[in-house]
Parts: structure tokens; C-alpha cells; sequence
């Protein structure tokens, strides 16, 4: 028995199988083969083999997480149909009289050393694809067992160093029943995929890949981070014992559906969710989410080889509207560039990508993508209760051009005959330092704020939340964060405005009493967060919160300001 | 004739010939040869050849820029010397009978492509040498002029894409009367260096090596950013005109040498300088500098093959002091990491290393490094008036437990009996947003702020300051940084504690008024910069720009805030 802590990256606990998904040993011999046909025919069944199982991981994907993801499959299974791929290996066996692992391996390297060396993301993303494909190739070609979390078909944890999005958007939550990983923490990927799916999750383990074996049985306790390798038989009861109080708890949440959110006095406050697809919209309403907080248009743009046109814009604006009904649905305009590049637009390599050319500063320059995205919204705009906002602003020059380009093609629209709503609240997220600390001249021009804490707190203690060496100063209860927010709220309640928030900190148990005390307006968060902190609130006087303000405030360290709230809030 | 704008780096005007600095044209042809022995000879003169060069390089830059500066052409002479480098151009003339040219070129290929692919920053810098020295190498073989420009012998302006830190250190004064590149801005090493040279440059055109050809006339004015190329006589007289007041304004400059500095009501002010070497005294106290606002101790880590012994640092502090008799140093303890690497550490490659592990996270870790530094700074303490100052604090924790390692490196040194100063100030950089915001917490427990605004201002407006793309951001006078640097001087002098300023900012003529009215004590700056700000703080009225504060805190753009400074100063 061995105890592993972890990070909590997704409530609930998972008891099942160790499921180890590590790389494969692909390691093979070159060999002289003496019947070349038969060679071929070998990389033939092992190419047809690959495809079928990447069209059940496509079939698998779509059917759980939407279309936008199962792209990532599309251009898997092209790269296994390209004759300009295929037809170099079988001239390689043929002409050298080698084995198809080795022709595999070396015109598949060829190719990838070739794209690789490209300035070129797209063609750097190729190699990628390419490495991917001929892994599951080789795996078929050596009658090695390539792991496809798509096709488990027992109940077990998956243990790994980290998953990509793709291994995560593969899991099959009837059978995976949670997942522990070396690396990655509460706002990776994977972390946020696990909410999102609401599977257990530890993450940022450091050691599980090398302490959990296939098989053993391991315990994954997403609510407090702890991973337990070979439990005792008292320890797995005492583990379903939580496991049945989470879901009974989940139950509990579960009756305040469709209950507004009232703070112990009455007051109510909105509680909404981050959605990234239409598809989301089905889990905000079934998690009692009062509108989206935000809504993060990148996914249409991800996974392509060209820019989304207006008309498909369009479509997915206007579907999540009209499923909110009167709901309000918060879009945040285009963010790309940092971590999130687009293949096809080809972005200059950059030396600090988070302090880089990306989200408006990308969209005023390349303004017809921007224009385009903008008619997209105003069309829809009809089909609900819509509100735009602009990412990483950092001037008022900046959102006074976007708002400019916004009022240009409404009036564009409006002379072509295209109904526009006329109560489309603009308003900006706060995530660079900069906006936070000048929020009151920012309140005379904007509609709302909403605080982008995952950015805003990297960039106020100046540490990269990627980077472990430094993700201990990614500290949300730092007062130095503290104090920007509590500026942003003053200054929209002093021009009469709202101040919503849409990082990871809103749904953060800790974080909730705080900001409910500094005077938020709107919390944002995974809809899987939305009951809990709904429950929360019920019990949270605002009012006395309000009271803790000023001494929250004046406090030095993060430890400080835990140690306080745990205090008051227990 | 034609008129480029580009950025003031260095104040002056330069009236010579152009002297395009440029890669030469190295590519030759493979051929077999009839007399390896021949070729083998041919190759060692090449090599002689560019040997003495790099010794007359050597000595100059030894001469005018110090020691350590000198050290790159060491590094360089070794690889020209370097039996693992000659021998297989040797082999491969006789072993394969082809031309010098080639087995040069093949054989150094070899290994620069070996040392580039290696994880390790020491191997890589190692391929950098290598290429840099065997293109002089290869020069001489074909005959073509390698450009030196610290052996050019008659007046000239440089012309080039940008000029390298070796570029510069190898600029000679005598002959070199200005340079003007392609890229770069006044933070980038060659403006820094340009100043502390006083050669006048202009920065940032975009096109000069496009417009300006070999022997072209050309004026550099440093003081507006201008360059003409092929001026009329017209303007070459008005530009000879502008260069005599150039001159005159210096002249006036230097009789404030060695007067206190004083605004218009006759209160004092701190004007200090920022050095990087001993070497760098000489030229703070021929310019009145009333002391060291910021020792940059990095040089004394850079250009070595291992960390510098206490010994070694204890020498250079020790000289600095002494220089500087009772006036204040500010010595800033190792700020690497960044875009300062060090090959001997070998330090992860980081994705966003502005935001990654730099300065005091990486000293509290390796604090086997820094102790080192504390002690060779507390033995030195005795020799003069010493100030130390943590780099990149970002919370409370920090700067104690930085503290608490100089306080037991203190008392482990005074029970081995070495005598230590009692009255060393301990502060910090205010450099993070974070620290900024919380500068009241802070300034209960350091002895002053040092505000370093190179950085405060690419934290608070997530712009990296070296990326093109986004260097619009890069703004000074942007109220966000005007109110971050206000409540870092007020909360230094509600507890009595003083604030000064080490970035670029604190010598630039639009924001000493500012600053002066912000109340700010103390000014680091480019030594050449001191009497300048000296002369215009003499007609400022501390009272009177202190009248403008709330004013320009509550602007809501930099333009503003420059136009309305102008208006009130002009």
C-alpha cells in the first residue's frame, strides 16, 4: 500500500484497476525479407487494422464530446490514406528488400524531420499527425498493444504521465472511473476535461507512473488529492463510504437546479458557466447554470485547415444562444496566439508567447478575421440575450477600437437589412495587470468587466502557471490579486456597471467567500461547479463577508489570507 | 537624399561616411585539388590570419571596455586553436583531396550541427563560436573583407541590420562616429551600449541597410532619431550647427558636474547611475553621479566557463566601493535567467522565460550560489556606503527568506571574526506587478524600493518588450504604470522608508517631471544621462508638478498623460 498526493483536479472518487497508458515499445530489427509482396501486404493489414480502430476512436468521440473533436481523427486517418506516404514505404521494401517496420519507420522519419524543420506550425503539426499514425502502425506491424483509451472495456483508473486533449477526449466514463497523472495541475487541460466530463482526477502526482503497476488496485480521491496504490480492505470501504456521501452530496446539490442562487440573507448572485462548443450548453442547464459567463469561440477556429466561415460562425453563436433562451450568454471574441496557435494562420515563433501578439492584438490588426467573427455575433445576436467581450486588453485605445469595428459593422448590417439586437452589452476582460489597476477609467467605457484570473495571475507575480519551476507563485489568494479584483468590482459599481468573473478562482471553494465579500456580480465556471458553489453560498452571509474586506485586503502573504477564511467560513 | 525615422538611442549627432556592416558573401565552390600539402598550408595561413585579428580584437576591446567584455575573443582564439576542430580539416584535405574551403566548411558544419542539437546551453553557445570564427576563417580562404569594425581606421558611420554585444564592444571611438540600424529599441543592448559609450545612434529604421549604400554620406542624429542619407550641403551645415549646440549643451552639462542636484526650490534630489563592471565607475564619477543606483552583477557570472569565486566577487565589489568612497552602491544581487542565461548552469529551456525561473527563484533554490554572492558582498561592506537589492521579488516570503540567508551569512562571518558593516539598507526591486500593488505590505519590512520599470512595465501590460509585434505596449507613461509606481512611493514614505527608480524610465526627459512630482528620491540612470536630467530638474518645480499628480493619475491613456506633460513643461 502506498500513499501518492496529488492534485485535486476533479471531484469525486474512483476505485478501480491501475490502467497504465504509457508509450509502447516500439523498438524493432532491421531485417532483409525475401518476399517483398508478402512484406507489403503485412504494412497493408497493419494500415487497415490502425484505421478501423481510429474510426471507432472518431465514432467513439463524436458521439461524446461533438464533431470539433473528432477533427483531430479526420486528419489521423488521412495521413494513413496518403498515397504520398504509403507508396514511398512499399518502393523502400521492394527496392531494399526490407523489413515494413523499417520502411515504416524511416520514410515516416523522413517525412516528420522534413515538416518539423518547417517554419510553418501547420506543417509542424503534420509531423505530429504523422508521428501519431505510424506509432499505432508500427504497434500493429511488431503485435504490440497500442493503448486506446476509447477502447477499454472494463472499469479501471487510468494512471499516466500526462494525457493530451485527445487522450482525453477519448475516455468512455462507463469505464474510465478516473485518472492520476505525474504532471499538470488544476487549470491543465486535462484537468479541465476531467470537470468537464466529471471524472475523478488527481493530477501533478510527480511519481504515479512509476509507483502504480497494471493491475493493482488504486483508489484516485479527486475531492482531497490523494491517490492510494493497493489500499486496505478497510481503506476501500472507508473510500465507498465518501464515494456514496460525494453522491449523496451530489444529490443534495442537485435539488437547487432550478433554484436561484441566494447568499444566507437572500441576496442573489449569478452563478454561469465557461462553455468552449454548442455541446456545452446541455451540461450548463442540466447543472443549473444561470447563463454563460463565457464563452470561448477558439474551438471554432482549432483543429481546421482554414479559417471558420461567417455562416458557420453563425450557426454556433446563434445555437447556444437560442438553447439559452433568455439566459445571458457572455462570448469572448477570438483568443489566440500564447498557448493556443492556429496552424493556418501561420503566427511569427515567439520568445515569451504569453506576453506576445495574440487575442485583440491580433484581431485590430488582422481585423477582416475580427470583422468577420463580429457580423457573426450581430446576426445571432437576435436569438437571445447576447453579450461580446474582448480579450486581453491592455489600453483604452485597444477596446475603443474594437468597440469602433463592432459599431462599423452594425451599421454595415443594419443598411443591409439585417435585424441586430439593440441591447448587446460590450464589455472587456480583465486579465492583464494593467486594466486591473486603471478599472475606474475602463468603467466609464465599458458595460461589464469580466476578471480572467488565469492570465491576470501570471502576469501580476510574473510566472508562467505552465511552468513548474514557478507554479508555486501561481497564488489566486495572493493580496495582491485580492486587491486588484476588489479595484475592478469598486470601479463598476461606481459607473453602476457589473463585475463578473471567469478563471478558474470563481468556482474555488476558498476563493467564493472572498469574492462574494469584495462584491462580485457573476461567477463563471465548469458547470460541474455550479451546484457545489450554489450550496456554498446558500450558507454565506454577504454582509459579514463585506466585514472581512479591509483586513483581507491588508494582509502580506497568501498563507495569511487561507488561513483567515478557513478560519471564518468553517 | 532620403529621410528615415527611426528611435533616438544615443544622443548626438554623427556627419561621415557609411560603413555597412555586413554578412560577406562565403560561398564557394567544392573542387578536388591536386596538392593536399599545399591546401593544408593554405588553410593554416587563413587560420594565422584571423588569429592576429582576433588578438588586435582582443586588446582593443580589453582596452576600452574592460576584462570581461574581452573574454568572447578568448573563447574564440580557443576554437581557432583547437586540435578536435583543425585536424579533421586536415584528415579531410588529404583524405578526400578536396579544396580547404570545403573540409572547412563540412567539418565545422559537423560539429555546429552536433553542439546545436545538444540540451545544453553551453554546447550550443559552444556552435555559435565555432560558426562566427570559422566564417572570418573562411573569408580569408576566399579572399573576401570580413568586417571588423574595431579595425576600421577612418571616419565612419556603421550601417547595419543590428549590431551584436561583440559588434559593439568592438566599436572604436576615434573612428566610429555613430551607428544607425534596421532593428532594436532604446532598451536593446546596443542602445545601452551606445550610450554608455556616447557614440549617437538611431535605432529601429526598419530600411537603413536597404537605402544607405557603401560610401553614401549620412547624418545620425541621436538626439531626434533621424537619419539623412546624402544630405544636401544645406543641411550638412544645419546639422554641423545642431552638433556645435550638441556640444555647447554638454559643456554646460558639465559644469553641473559637481553640484548636488537641485529642483527649481532648491530641494535635493538623488541622481545615481547604472553599472555593470568596476570598469564603469570611472565614467559615473566623470559624469557626477552621486552614486550606484544599480550594480548589475550579472557580467561577473557571464562569459565564463564556471561561477566566479567569492574571491573574484569580493575583488569587484570592493573596487566599486572604494571608487565610489562614501557615496551610495546599490548592488542588485544575481539577476540570470530570462533572456540572461548562463551556459555553466545549464537551466531548463522554458517556453515563456520572462515569466520562467530568473533572479531570486532561481538564487533561493541554488542557494549555494547565492550565499556565495552575499558573503563576497558582506566582506566588501566595509570598503564603502553598501546598499543590497533583491532582483524579481514577487511576495513577502521572498524577500525573507533572501533576507534571512544575508543575516546568517552575517553572523556566520562575524563569529569567523571578518569584519562586516552594521549599516547595510536592505531592499528590493519593485519589478512585478504583484509587489507594486502591495508595496505598503512590503514597505514595512525592506529599507527601500528600487522600482524597475524594464520590466514593470512588460509584466503590467503583458507585452514582452523585445517583440516587435507588441512593442506598442511597451509604454512608459501608460497611467496604470504611473499609479503602480505612485503607490510604491507612497508606501515607502508612509513608513519613512525611500523609493527609487533603476529602469530607463528614471532618465527620460517626459518622465523626470512626472516622477518628480510622484515624489520619487532617487534616479538611476545611464551615466551620460545624469547630467542632462541634472540641468532639467534645475528649472522643474518639484511643488508645482506635485500639483498635477491626481490630475495625471486619472488619465486614461499615454498620450494623454505625454501631451499634457509637454503642455505643462514647455
Amino acid at each position: 500500500m502506498s500513499n501518492i498526493q496529488g492534485i485535486a483536479a476533479s471531484s469525486g472518487i474512483a476505485i478501480a484497476k491501475v490502467y497504465p497508458l504509457e508509450a509502447p515499445d516500439l523498438s524493432y530489427n532491421k531485417s532483409k525479407i525475401d518476399n517483398p509482396t508478402d512484406e507489403v501486404t503485412r504494412l497493408h493489414e497493419a494500415l487497415d487494422v490502425s484505421k478501423g480502430e481510429l474510426e471507432k476512436i472518431k465514432a467513439h468521440t463524436k458521439k461524446t464530446l461533438g464533431d470539433e473533436h473528432a477533427e483531430i481523427f479526420s486528419a489521423h486517418l488521412l495521413v494513413l490514406s496518403d498515397p504520398e506516404l504509403i507508396q514511398p514505404i512499399e518502393d523502400k521494401i521492394k527496392s531494399e528488400n526490407v523489413n515494413a517496420e523499417a520502411a515504416l519507420d524511416e520514410t515516416a522519419n523522413m517525412f516528420i524531420d522534413m515538416f518539423k524543420n518547417m517554419d510553418n506550425e501547420y506543417m509542424r503539426e503534420r509531423a505530429a499527425d504523422i508521428q501519431d499514425v505510424t506509432k499505432r502502425v508500427m504497434a500493429h506491424l511488431l503485435g504490440v498493444t497500442f493503448p486506446d483509451p476509447a477502447l477499454i472495456n472494463e472499469e479501471v483508473v487510468i494512471v499516466a504521465d500526462d494525457l493530451t486533449p485527445s487522450d482525453t477526449a477519448q475516455l468512455n466514463k462507463q469505464y474510465v472511473k478516473g485518472f492520476t497523472t505525474d504532471i499538470g495541475g488544476r487549470t491543465s487541460h486535462s484537468a479541465i476535461m476531467a470537470r468537464s466530463l466529471e471524472i475523478p482526477a488527481v493530477v501533478g502526482t510527480k511519481e504515479i507512473t512509476k509507483t502504480a503497476k497494471k493491475n493493482d488496485m488504486i483508489i484516485v480521491d479527486g475531492i482531497d488529492g490523494d491517490v492510494i496504490i493497493n489500499p486496505t480492505e478497510e481503506q476501500i470501504a472507508s473510500y465507498k463510504e465518501k464515494m456514496e456521501n460525494f453522491e449523496k452530496q451530489k444529490q443534495e446539490w442537485a435539488k437547487l437546479k432550478d433554484e436561484p442562487t441566494k447568499t444566507a440573507e437572500g441576496e442573489h448572485v449569478e452563478l454561469v458557466a465557461n462553455i468552449g462548443t454548442p455541446d456545452d450548453v446541455e451540461g450548463v442547464l442540466n447543472n443549473g447554470g444561470e447563463g454563460v459567463g463565457l464563452y470561448r469561440t477558439e474551438f471554432l477556429y482549432m483543429g481546421k485547415s482554414q479559417l471558420p466561415t461567417e455562416e458557420e460562425q453563425f450557426e454556433a453563436y446563434k445555437s447556444v444562444l437560442e438553447q439559452m433562451g433568455d439566459k445571458p450568454v457572455v462570448v469572448r471574441t477570438l483568443d489566440i496566439g500564447g498557448d493556443k496557435e492556429l496552424d493556418y494562420l501561420d503566427l511569427p515563433h515567439e520568445m515569451n508567447p504569453f506576453l506576445g501578439y495574440r487575442a485583440i492584438r491580433l484581431c485590430l490588426e488582422r481585423d477582416d478575421i475580427f470583422r468577420t467573427q463580429l457580423r457573426a455575433l450581430l446576426r445571432a445576436s437576435v436569438y437571445g440575450n447576447l453579450k461580446i467581450m474582448f480579450p486581453m486588453i491592455a489600453t483604452l485605445e485597444e477596446f475603443r477600437e474594437a468597440k469602433n469595428m463592432l459599431e462599423e459593422e452594425k451599421v454595415k448590417l443594419a443598411e443591409a437589412g439585417t435585424d441586430v439586437s439593440d441591447e448587446i452589452e460590450v464589455g472587456m476582460m480583465v486579465e492583464i495587470p494593467a486594466t486591473a489597476v486603471l478599472a475606474r477609467q475602463f468603467a466609464k467605457e465599458v458595460d461589464f468587466f469580466s476578471i480572467g484570473t488565469n492570465d491576470l495571475i501570471q502576469y501580476t507575480m510574473a510566472a508562467d502557471r505552465m511552468n513548474e519551476r514557478v507554479s508555486y507563485l501561481y497564488q489566486p489568494y495572493n493580496p495582491a490579486i485580492l486587491n486588484l479584483i476588489n479595484n475592478v468590482i469598486e470601479a463598476a459599481h461606481a459607473e453602476g456597471k457589473w463585475a463578473g468573473m471567469c478563471g478558474e478562482m470563481a468556482g474555488d471553494e476558498i476563493a467564493i467567500p472572498i469574492l462574494l465579500g469584495l462584491g462580485l456580480d457573476e461567477f463563471s465556471m465548469s458547470a460541474t461547479s455550479i451546484l457545489p458553489a450554489r450550496t456554498q453560498i446558500k450558507d454565506l452571509s454577504k454582509k459579514e463577508l463585506a466585514s472581512f474586506k479591509e483586513e483581507i485586503l491588508s494582509m502580506g502573504t497568501a498563507d495569511e489570507v487561507v488561513a483567515f477564511v478557513k478560519e471564518k467560513t468553517k
